[in-house]
């Protein structure tokens, strides 16, 4: 099933991300999820709250944990969440007597939660990366072209002349900011999710803070104060500078879409989409969909906050829609990386504009 | 990949909607635009405009046509869409001296948005027959339950009493009100959009009506006096459509989990979710993803209305920003619908309520 | 205060709507909430649910009633809705032994939105008509410009030549389609609410039907089978239909932002901005203004949608919600509808174009 | 006009907020415009850049302008902006042979986006101040009845006890996050905005740099190395920023309401909204309002994000979007603290829960 463009078989090559994706997939997602239960266990047996052994034997056995993927469909159907279904499998596959001390003291949301956390780490190393190439090809060009007098347009009018570098900054620098607002952004999102059943880590009694401590370590998240199962903030704010990226990248596409006008013509583009009716055309294609991917994010973020209304101690409601809404977020944000580094690649500013 | 929960191996359980994501595969996107070619061709062997020979040629090739998927991913990355691609393809398939003779006249839009309007004609069909369905369960719940009296609440604070017959009422009317919108919106859908490169069909000349005719009576969908490619009104409206189908479902998933709550107990689950940390729990799953789906369609509306603004004769960025949405949304409603059907399978009013 | 544009003393010359507005002034909002309130008054005596003389005492005492707006204002900061206070208010004007007569068997919301529909009788009759006018226009454009050849552009590219007629129908269309759509549109928005205090006019007993009745047909709306306090697809439906008319104008207007480029030269406008900084430019100002009224919209649709979910007989937060979008959306329409009457009517295609 | 429950009579009373709608006063934003001019003058003056009598005469004139309002209404509706018109009725009031100097090097959005800066700098201030003075509300709550145990609920069923203590903090630290947050945004937010026709202060030669500087000074707002009138990631922060804090208010609110519900009972609100039909309830509607509000403000913030993709030097439909929106966003936020703030004070944990 391709129900959306980012998984499409060929609508992906326009508008997927290979890259962020396999953050998505479900080999990631269970990866993370078993090296949240095995560092668990690790961290519960330093601390004597589960034997050794268990611990033991937990890592040995999830090391080579194959899921049952139709059974964790099924309980996702059932239960909302797949942690039921997937622990009764890793239950069943350490078997008896250390069967209870997988995922004790744990609950859906602590392993649902962290395993995100552990691949968004990734994610947002890949993205702050194609930042600061894009920044760098930014930078190249306009050492290159940033002589060049192309014409300032205020209100869909011609204004006065602006250089090319007066351009190229004002599509650089908001990007350069973006990088310095990530800092902040990661600090609330790299984060270890560890709170029990209703965020009181009930089970763990005195040694709850230290089993925290130890499993953020092994798993090399922050470990925070307190669990913030219904304190939805860090991804909010995620969304939000996703979108700001699309966004800004956005404006870049229109700009050079604008420019690239025929009757314009103040750049070129090296390549272009072509047409099945008009073989003369050069469609300014990777400007465009620079345009249609921040015009999303600006769509799905509204969701994002809306979720922030999150009832109780854990909503299934509002959690639900941040499933549907965050990875796609951010696949559209690498997207738009790619699509603008390639963009960038292929453009030159016109010595005579039109 | 799986960026989204509607094409997850696991999530999709919960917020998949497999029969109506078939509708969106890519078999069924080249299927549809393969009868779109193929209709086209006969119509315009019909018209005298290809000749009688190339039609049976183009017929007979493309009925055995298998696509070379990664040449149109190439495409699409190059092209921003894959017809330039496939009609390659085709044509390559054809050979001379007829492969001029495939896609004659017509554009990219022209196959990608009537391939849609193919596809949405089955899709509007399961989820009207679905709303029929979840019509007549609710009225077989009120056969049963209708006089059982429950708390009626506003603001959030118990009122007075009414009886379960009002509630289910005021479940199912809007859906029925839903149901005869539907038939409007369907006008403006399922249509067939034949316009060439520019909405003009300029190179049929004085047979572009009789072509059109014939073109939207083979392929079963309305012919316009004028093409719309750049009027998108049509597809804002579905959309519109199903963000109320959703948006009414979710009132009725928000009550019933009010009313479900532990201390409250005015309704009665016979099957719920499970948590891996307390096994005594029955989590109310349909009623909080019937919200969640509410939610999402409610947030990915406001982006097929941007895409209203849909510049000149044909919007690169707005025409992508639809494929990036409407999808998506129709599998979210046809999820719902699903949920909604279960949940109330499950649903009975408790006699005397907490 | 001066919050938003569509209030402010000097930005409402461009975004706002004198006349839209009026609905929405405090004086209309009463004197629709005090011809409820009488209307009832005479219903429920005709129907012998009160006694005469006190419909007539309420008649003349609401027909001069002057309310201490003070102490409205204060009654919403308590109870979120100006009703008790109101009552209050006009208890007190009818005075002993009448006073219980007044609002009996009504609530809250059977107030307010019954304002809100008789306001809106006038409002959408304003948008038609001006759609009606827009839409002529329109044709006296075609018919005086209709045979000039423009350039044709997709993907933001020069494609074929197509007549400025053909232009102008893209426009004109999607408009005369809104007007279809609005008939089934007014249908819901434009009934009675009257359902008392959970929607089961308990307090009228087996004279609820014909109180129903008479009250809506004095009030000049129709009466509905069962009243829909928590079902609220009439005014997403609404909220739906404002932001595709905007959406359509937005296109539009984004096509003349497009034209008027300098270096496009396609159409002439007759008016347009100065700028402070360089008197030589003539800004396509109305033409912004659609595509900014067409995004605004298009935002706001979704907190409609998401007012959907109405939990129980009446959500003191989703209605609420309500409130804060939907006038704004309304005035917003009313300001796009008149900023393209100027547009057009100050527009030209040129004969020679860049 | 009325168009908002911000400016109404009425209906401000819940959804209102005087202090923060001052800064968005006609007044309020004529003064800061007049400000940005004064300084202007002075710090080119300074410069040489005019006259030092120009600037003496122009600090004169305009410490007494009373503008011609109709007149600038008059001006927006024809240039879409208000700086033309006031310029002239400036320079009018200079007279010869200074008004030349009047707005020298200057353009629209100098003004408009400083005007805005400086107001925003008071508004910050007051939502800085409000989340400190919730923060602590919230402490004393916590230190009041932090010890009572109330029930934890996950997917809105019972889960396991949880001490309000934990409750409250889940509430508090979302807002010290948010103040810290604060801080970075400011520094985006409050800058002074001065860069010419297109963003390149080419009147202003060489001394382009130290104007800038004495003007920024004067104004008490950052100096940007380069004007940003087109990278609009700082008010986009800023607004992201406002819908997180209400979006948290939101959850506050949620919460009490569902444990303020009747067969519940966890907390008691002191004082609580009427009902004109039921006499007898005692309505959340302080929680209420925290939800519609969060909802509202993550509706609004889409549209925000859509205004990133803000073309060329100056975008009339992007700016223009974002005056529709962010004002609101901001009085929106200053009534959810205010009401937050009177909910916390009445309420109180119950010592037995239902």
């Amino acid at each position: 099933m391709t129900v959306t463009p980012f998984d499409h078989p060929f609508l992906s090559g326009l508008l997927g991300d290979e890259e962020i994706a396999a953050s998505f997939s479900t080999k990631a997602d269970i990866e993370a999820m078993l090296a949240f239960e095995m560092a668990l266990a690790r961290a519960e047996a330093d601390e004597g709250v589960i034997p050794a052994e268990a611990a033991e034997l937990i890592a040995a056995k999830l090391a080579t944990f194959g899921p049952d993927v139709a059974g964790l469909r099924e309980g996702v159907t059932r239960d909302g969440v797949v942690i039921p279904a997937l622990v009764r499998q890793l239950r069943a596959a350490v078997g008896e007597p250390h069967s209870a001390h997988v995922h004790f003291g744990a609950t859906s949301q602590d392993v649902i939660d962290t395993s995100l956390a552990l691949r968004l780490k990734s994610v947002v190393g890949v993205l702050d990366a194609r930042l600061g190439a894009l920044i760098e090809a930014l930078s190249q060009i306009e050492a290159r072209d940033g002589d060049i007098q192309t014409m300032g347009h205020t209100r869909m009018q011609a204004a006065i002349p602006v250089s090319a570098a007066r351009k190229i900054a004002s599509w650089r620098e908001p990007l350069e900011r973006h990088r310095e607002r990530l800092e902040a952004v990661k600090g609330d999102v790299l984060v270890l999710h560890f709170g029990g059943a209703a965020g009181t880590l009930e089970k763990l009694g005195d040694k709850s803070g230290a089993v925290t401590q130890r499993l953020a370590g092994a798993l090399g998240l922050r470990a925070l104060a307190r669990p913030r199962h219904n304190e939805r903030d860090g991804v909010v704010a995620l969304a939000s500078w996703l979108s700001m990226v699309t966004g800004s990248l956005g404006k870049m596409g229109q700009d050079i879409a604008l420019m690239a006008q025929s009757a314009v013509g103040e750049v070129k583009l090296a390549s272009g989409g072509g047409s099945s009716a008009m073989p003369h055309k050069v469609n300014p294609v990777g400007a465009e969909t620079l345009v249609a991917l921040a015009r999303f994010n600006a769509t799905l973020v509204a969701g994002m906050h809306q979720s922030l209304v999150h009832e109780n101690e854990r909503s299934g409601a509002a959690w639900t829609l941040e499933w549907l809404l965050l990875p796609q977020m951010t696949v559209a944000t690498g997207a738009s990386l790619n699509n603008a580094q390639a963009l960038i690649a292929s453009l030159s500013f016109a010595r005579t504009s039109g």
